[in-house]
């Protein structure tokens, strides 16, 4: 059975390039709206909130603005003006027809905030036509519920924003993004060994930490939306601070990390103490130190961490589809979803 | 049985007490340390980071000041400058003493921040040290490893702040928390219905909305760490985006919410929808019409909607501790967990 999100998983680097193209340049658009602004405030929800987490952990690491997520209810329940003179709002929609979200980006332009859009629906999408400037993807029509190639093309979209801001990055380690997605599409591990893990399980604790945080959220939020799983994205800080508890036989933990990085060895001591204690620790990327302290290990992508969430996903979504269809689920229309969400 | 974790419950009132009596008289402080400031940055972890949730939701909706929830592993595993002039950072450790969090508060100040430490570690604790200003609740020594009243007490501290801050709530309101929390605890509601909904349960989706959204992330918090339970804290939206799919016969919803405020509405139609596809849903709080439109429920305070969280948590503190003596735990002393959590 090749279902659309296979499908639409292996159309990612044509997607994550074309975007590329379109994008890169544009920094000098972002320079441009972000003039006079300092703080950032990201305002989304599901998937998208995953992407602005990576945003968020970017703009603040290598750009060295303060960037906070939003609370949309502040702006649509509470209708609180906050003062938002200097402030760079940006909000993200795949559809960008998402009402609340649209809802929040015109307010943040009430109180006085400058704004920008990342959609894939276009220019003429209202969340685009809300904003100062907007940054559309280039992902092609999505058509299976689990977002694949809007999410990283707006990985792509906020690795540009932060070039506009000033990030001490180098842009040319985008390029080699679609380059390295196609690798893990063809070769993304033991996929078979980490599917028979989770297979018989009720629940997973999903972690990783800074830069690799929202792929562990984003990777959470896959498998509970097309594998009903008890999937529990968490940082590595916070999944100490309590929910370890939760982890045991019964329980496995998947482990993000990029291969190289400050956040690296404190996956890896992560991944002995989940096997030390008897649990199944399910590394994905990380180089090969993640992978020698794992059970079974999925790969990563071959890029420098500030990227490396581009491709991290990747073998995720694999994952995500392979489980679904060994559950018996199609993955492409989980139960008591639809593809644009629309909450008040 | 009687356990540290229930006796410490019954704790609250004047524990509560006693901090409102200590802080209330303290809001010229806040304002007098917030002066020139204009947006707040919460730094915390575990529970703490549950109350700044609070902390966040109110003084953006009542105080009408943007409020961020920070990003430790930027100053303490990057290492990056944010220019935090002009921002109020906010630190929360119980103990005082979570070095990561002391590090990040000294990093905010080094970054231009004015900086206030909640604690109940005293005066002389690292996270007071380190503070412009230090609002010390006064909780007494908490043995259990769950906090309950060292949570509360954190909330009671938000309040005041967020009445320094000058949001639009009478201050008069607070007063009423004791009470209403003794009551709760003579009278929590259906809990053994709700104990026994869970018992034979892998996991529990915990919902809740705006202010109430704090509760919803405590209590699933607790559920994990105290009963192992596969406790998933989500905001109302974020739970229609997608999570949504795992709630099912074997999955049911906790759902949270004040008697009255913005919030009420959304979350019945939410007990609806989860009971009109199969599953439970319990009730904490809301009245008599999400009660109504529960399969069991639990009672919440007789409150104002802004101080309403310091008593919602309490029915759930109750059903944690009754749920893990269910289910053979000893509440007091979860495994893989210690009083302090120290992370790097």
């Amino acid at each position: 059975m090749t279902t659309r999100m296979r499908g639409e998983i292996a159309e990612q680097p044509a997607a994550i390039q074309a975007t590329l193209d379109a994008l890169l340049p544009r920094t000098g658009d972002v320079e441009a709206v972000a003039r006079g602004t300092r703080h950032l405030l990201f305002v989304a929800r599901g998937t998208s909130d995953n992407a602005a987490v990576y945003g968020r952990y970017l703009i603040e690491a290598r750009a060295g603005r303060m960037a906070a997520m939003g609370a949309p209810s502040v702006a649509t329940t509470y209708r609180r003006r906050l003062d938002l003179d200097g402030v760079l709002a940006v909000g993200l929609s795949q559809s960008g027809r998402t009402e609340e979200i649209v809802e929040t980006l015109q307010w943040a332009k009430d109180c006085g905030a400058k704004t920008v859009a990342i959609t894939n629906g276009g220019e003429e999408s209202p969340l685009a036509q809300a904003a100062d400037l907007a940054l559309c993807t280039l992902a092609g029509e999505e058509k299976a519920v689990p977002a694949t190639k809007t999410y990283t093309t707006q990985l792509a979209a906020l690795a540009v924003l932060a070039i506009g801001l000033g990030a001490d990055v180098d842009p040319d380690d985008l390029r080699r993004v679609p380059d390295a997605v196609e690798k893990l599409i063809s070769d993304p591990g033991d996929l078979d060994a980490v599917v028979e893990g989770l297979a018989d399980k009720p629940g997973v604790v999903v972690s990783g930490r800074g830069l690799a945080f929202s792929t562990a959220l984003e990777l959470a939020l896959k498998l509970k939306e097309a594998c009903y799983l008890h999937a529990m994205g968490l940082s590595y800080a916070d999944l100490l601070h309590g929910p370890i508890a939760v982890v045991d036989a019964e329980t496995p933990a998947i482990l993000v990390a990029a291969g190289q990085g400050p956040t690296l060895a404190g996956t890896v001591a992560l991944a002995e103490r989940v096997t030390g204690a008897g649990a199944a620790a399910f590394g994905v990327g990380g180089g090969g130190r993640l992978a020698a302290a794992s059970t079974a290990a999925l790969n990563g992508p071959d890029l420098p961490e500030w990227v490396a969430p581009l491709g991290l996903i990747v073998p995720g979504q694999l994952l995500t589809e392979a489980l679904a269809r060994r559950l018996g689920i199609d993955p492409d229309s989980p139960r008591g979803l639809k593809k644009v969400t629309q909450t008040d």
